[in-house]
């Protein structure tokens, strides 16, 4: 394998966080975890590849909703324990709830508010025709 | 315990990863990870406080450096576990080598390389008179 893949500091799951980041609007997108397999394939495909802890597999993200990430540059951070994706957001919607990122809740007054607008419902986005 | 802590999907370990983006020139500047009290001392101080996974203690960011970083938005992803911070960096600089962001590191033909310039020396930033 790759020695670069070795320069990242993977943790005793074999797991880091992976941040995408929208190269163009700056928001940051997602974040969502990386093995070895998927940080490779990530290159290798030009397109973003996560490890889905909750079904313990390789999850090419967009494969459902047509919402691929692709990855115009890789970045390590100063611990070599989060990669930093920049990206293009097909659609321009990252998030399952149909929103443009993720981070869609902000902390106001002591509460927990959504403050930004779905784009399109998940319905629609998850119907395969 | 304020109740907005309570919906914030804690791992195992009693840790979320944060992380910190510049709220002006939008460059995500490090991640580090959170523990309830970090969180709750981050906006009671409105500055990022987090846990230290290495020191084992809350870790006031910008206590040695001063890089203090005003929190001017926390937000939380669709998962609720990964916090967000809007800050303004004190000093423009994020991480201990003297960049402005811990992600100075890109993959560039099969290697990572720093492609970011140090702002200042680390001897000068941890230096006390």
């Amino acid at each position: 394998m790759a020695s670069w893949l070795d320069k990242v500091n993977w943790q005793e799951n074999g797991l880091v966080p992976a941040i995408a980041q929208d190269a163009k609007t700056k928001r940051v997108l997602m974040v969502a975890w990386m093995n070895r397999e998927a940080l490779r394939l990530t290159l290798e495909k030009g397109e973003a590849v996560y490890w889905s802890r909750s079904r313990g597999k390789l999850w090419h993200k967009g494969e459902k909703s047509g919402h691929v990430q692709k990855v115009l540059e890789i970045r390590l951070d100063c611990d070599a324990d989060v990669i930093l994706l920049m990206i293009e957001q097909e659609g321009g919607i990252a998030c399952h709830t149909g929103r443009e990122s993720c981070f869609f809740t902000r902390l106001e007054e002591g509460e927990w508010r959504a403050v930004d607008e779905v784009l399109k419902s998940p319905d629609e986005i998850y119907r395969k025709s």
